[in-house]
């Protein structure tokens, strides 16, 4: 974590203040923990895993509520017709390339027969964004010891962004992507949350890209820094996964889960018919024990809710902007490189612009 | 209530025991009311509302779980974005015929501002099933005052079925339908719940028609009782409403709501393209006041709520088959005549296929 | 409309560029009508209705594709249930005030019946936002004779902005807010295809409120434009109308609808609690009519439909603008005051991000 | 085949005609192929994958239109959150058991690479149910051989029922219960079209179990057919597959999918907790050729569309309950037995109940 994040340079997003880590692991009990696959033999691989326990220890016993919402769909996401059903996330999960979904998803189910969690089956949830400019994604370089070894390094504390884990090849607004996080707090219902995102950024048009309302992509143009592909219909995703120990039932949280759209759109996305921009919001503020016939939950007040909206709204939207200030250059599959957002051009732009002095 | 319902007739369908009422009012605080409209000048009116409390005098003040789910979406329920975004069902609410949703709807909020309900705007529930065959829709004969008058007409005890109130004029199955209860006690969680179903019932082709498994509709033809119109594309629809007193968070009041389907599956409705079978379950196993920012709540495991669901079904196939039971013949616009199903041949059909002594 | 648009200010937003009379009219059929009610006695009103055919005179007879979205649903638009059942929209609907859904939605029934439609029933769309804060709602002032009256005065052609029809009495962004409009043309799939958009707009919060990326609303803070009010829990809401020429199935036009959640956030809306955003967008771009067995109709291919995803989220953008900008400062109930945003004040603001010369 | 089906024992179910097979493939260019995995060593296997092509050999170069239901979400079926926003599926795709979803997957991503699809990502439908009481779900027996296997396998023609693909371990209604298929030839909209159903069954309460409204589960009670297992919350899923060469869009495909619901009721499936009741159907009437960028596809009128909704029903069911009575006694993990729907039995239920001679 050489690289400094959005704020180290000076540049602040949003209204609310962040939370210690600035981070999704600002929220207790969250742990995230990064495998990265990077290889030139026998194939070019730029890719990795992420893995979030959303409830510590006991993320398997103590379900926590969980929604999500697809802003749009050309992704993948498994487990989530369950969590649509149930309103539960009971199980740590995992982020990887498209093309690694199955074989990640599959290895949580391994994880959990192996640490005997006494469940019959498991619906895993793991969701995807495609990496194959830089990696290549049809050598299928992703294996279950990767998700183990991710699932396994889960950690509290400050989160490493940038080129790791699942986001180690991937592309934002034609700059250098990956996994980036964020967090704000608020008081609210004569109580203190935090809200925290994390995000694994593949998306997006240079042109679009914003900088608290600067037009940055305008101004570092492909004159200045090159875009990688020439394209004419961008692909590329986001997935943005919220956090909160905030009392949210699983109504609520899938309200949370659809304010990531107002970050992602701050920043410049507009859910490109390419890019699958799906979003998965989970609440801490209760924990349903497994075996519990009937649960004693708390519900936060609707009209008490829009605090958190603005929290998920300004989360997403730096976590996107820490994931791209913190990814470095890279150059993989194919000779491929994608070039990393210049700091100093980004301070230059934010300076014309009258936001740094 | 002159006339049987259905197990006075001997025949028991579903497997479950119903409450003391086998109406929707046996979960506590449930009220219905009805206001029949029925005149022959100036226009020809077969039509009505209905109303439902869903807590007792407290419905404003404290606040119910909901959620809806449509089966087919060819009607029209007011109020059900709100339900889907919250969860929360904070007034009465009312059934009546197609083309008086909007005048209804609008005395709802009239309704809550002559009774001081300190909101500042209201987004209230109406309903509706089209009752143009036998009433001079096009009259708009339905009134505010008639929507308070069902309003204020609400009782707990046992509901008046078939022509009544919304229910008046509508037609189910090619015989005379209308409104119809039902309920089911089950004991799960470690807990007895009750569920209660309340059914306006105008959908559906003779020949589907069954009555615990028994083709009633092939074994009572066109011959034997004529049907009321010559249709290509039968039309109709049917609104659910389920009520429960077991704790359901707004995501399994959703649940519920979509068991309705196969209540109404039972009985011969395969969601045909002109119905509306639009279903609403709401439960008073929790209550949210009014002003409370954060409020404690129970969940029943999801693990526990299969019996509901159950009884959901059940209650919805009763219901459906008291409204036929007790609907009468009724002749109303342009001499349109449509016949009751006759309970001798009824109980004939279910004594020939072994269900009846 | 003696007061300018956005545009008329020396203001560009967005990338793409607009239609002739950058309003939703550009879509060819598409017209807008208003009623605008504003009295004293017996009441206070400052309210009305706004009436949009999608289709020209053959609206009824000739259905366009149509879906919606709802990004935060505390608000009302009846008609929804048949629209994501069946995809069609196939006559004239309205917006108006919270508390004359009923009334309008009925009067479309009425005004279907007067001009002979041959369609046994109907399930109109109405929508609303609520302005209770300038107009006597609960007098009830909207009457069937308004909705009848902007039906009938709708136009192709410019559309009138800000105090008008059904966005009188509205308030956007803590300023005076209303009706606006926009549009923008992209070519896409080797043809030319128009996106308009119409808005009544009536949500959010001022400190978040942005032209361009430029943060206009904490420029203008209370000490130099009064709040109208001391709100905890900002209330309000928005309606977005999306038309497009474009040959978009159902399930396309849903998407649509989606993106103008992006257009929302570029501005500052953030889905509050207490806001209904809900979004209908319709398609020209095919016409069914009634009768016909098997329709053939167009589908653009989805990778050819991101330029219209950025229409459609830059006309919302620049709609919301134009309702703000037009809008005029208005007293009305209580004699509470709404000021309009001053232009001046706006263009300073403007340059001192360096936007305008 | 060995085992006759539901009407070789002279039952018939519903009131519309079979196709020629009474099978998925009676849609054209549908294909099924089965990879039966059965050892008991190293482990006891009783599973595998069973594959669908929608479209015959270029099912990948011309897309057909797709949507799908959840009636009960505990369950996977990879690719829906794509299906949900574009409703087309373009690929061949897989059933499996519930562990097995990402190997199956994956290999569904690799078999389109060994195909040289020319497409840069991949995200395939592949769903599931539990067998994991007849087999050694936790060893992880199915390879993406035996994927491939079942995709190369796939023919049209008859397809094989019962204990066989990825039914090959699957119980139903506490009989043996796996693959069934069915179809329905309807005209309408002046045409004739085919329906088709394939189940994999897995679902169900033995005291629920009809046939043609008879009771069968009651009168084939334990005391006949022993339970395999004394369940307090039974699981079990069941996945539908639906397919029609009508002309539906993706939004019709959605509520074609949905009418699986009633077909599944009929049988005595109510959406237990614990089931996956996940729903797809797909429609060869229209065919989206990659590249093309603005398609000319056709529309069945939704007021001619019952008759399809109808056969979806009805093919559902008739799916089921040949699954049920193709499928044998099987003994697996553990030594667990499930045993068979006794023909006889059936057929003396059937009678008893007035439907046999």
């Amino acid at each position: 974590m050489g690289r400094p994040r959005l704020r180290d340079l000076g540049i602040t997003v949003g209204q609310l203040p962040p939370g210690p880590l600035n981070a999704i692991t600002d929220v207790a009990g969250v742990r995230v923990g990064h495998a990265t696959v990077i290889h030139d033999t026998p194939s070019v691989a730029r890719t990795g895993v992420t893995a979030i326990w959303p409830g510590g220890d006991d993320s398997w016993e103590r379900a926590v509520f969980a929604g999500y919402h697809s802003f749009n769909g050309n992704g993948e996401m498994t487990g989530t017709i369950w969590i649509e059903e149930q309103g539960l996330l009971a199980s740590p999960f995992c982020i990887t390339n498209t093309h690694a979904v199955g074989v990640v998803r599959d290895a949580l189910v391994a994880y959990a027969v192996e640490h005997k969690v006494p469940m019959e089956w498991h619906l895993p949830v793991t969701a995807e964004t495609y990496d194959g400019w830089l990696s290549d994604a049809e050598s299928f370089p992703v294996t279950p010891a990767h998700a183990f070894a991710a699932l396994d390094a889960a950690a509290s504390g400050p989160v490493a962004e940038g080129n790791v884990g699942g986001g180690t090849g991937m592309i934002c607004h034609a700059f250098k992507g990956g996994i980036g996080t964020a967090s704000r707090v608020v008081k609210t219902a004569g109580e203190t949350f935090t809200v925290g995102a994390l995000v694994q950024a593949n998306y997006g048009d240079r042109a679009l890209f914003r900088v608290d309302g600067v037009p940055v992509g305008r101004e570092i143009g492909p004159d200045v820094v090159p875009h990688h592909r020439d394209l004419a219909t961008p692909g590329g995703s986001i997935i943005v996964i919220l956090a909160t120990d905030a009392p949210l039932l699983p109504i609520q949280c899938k309200r949370l889960a659809r304010r990531a759209t107002t970050g992602l759109a701050w920043v410049g996305g507009i859910g490109s018919n390419g890019s699958g921009d799906i979003f998965l919001a989970f609440a801490t503020g209760n924990r349903v024990a497994r075996g519990v016939k009937i649960a004693a939950v708390r519900m936060i007040a609707p009209d008490q809710i829009t605090p958190l909206f603005q929290a998920a709204a300004e989360a997403t939207e730096e976590a996107i902007l820490n994931a791209v200030v913190a990814a470095e250059t890279m150059t993989g599959f194919k000779g491929h490189s994608v070039h990393a957002l210049p700091h100093d051009r980004l301070c230059a732009a934010m300076r014309k612009y009258g936001r740094l002095k």
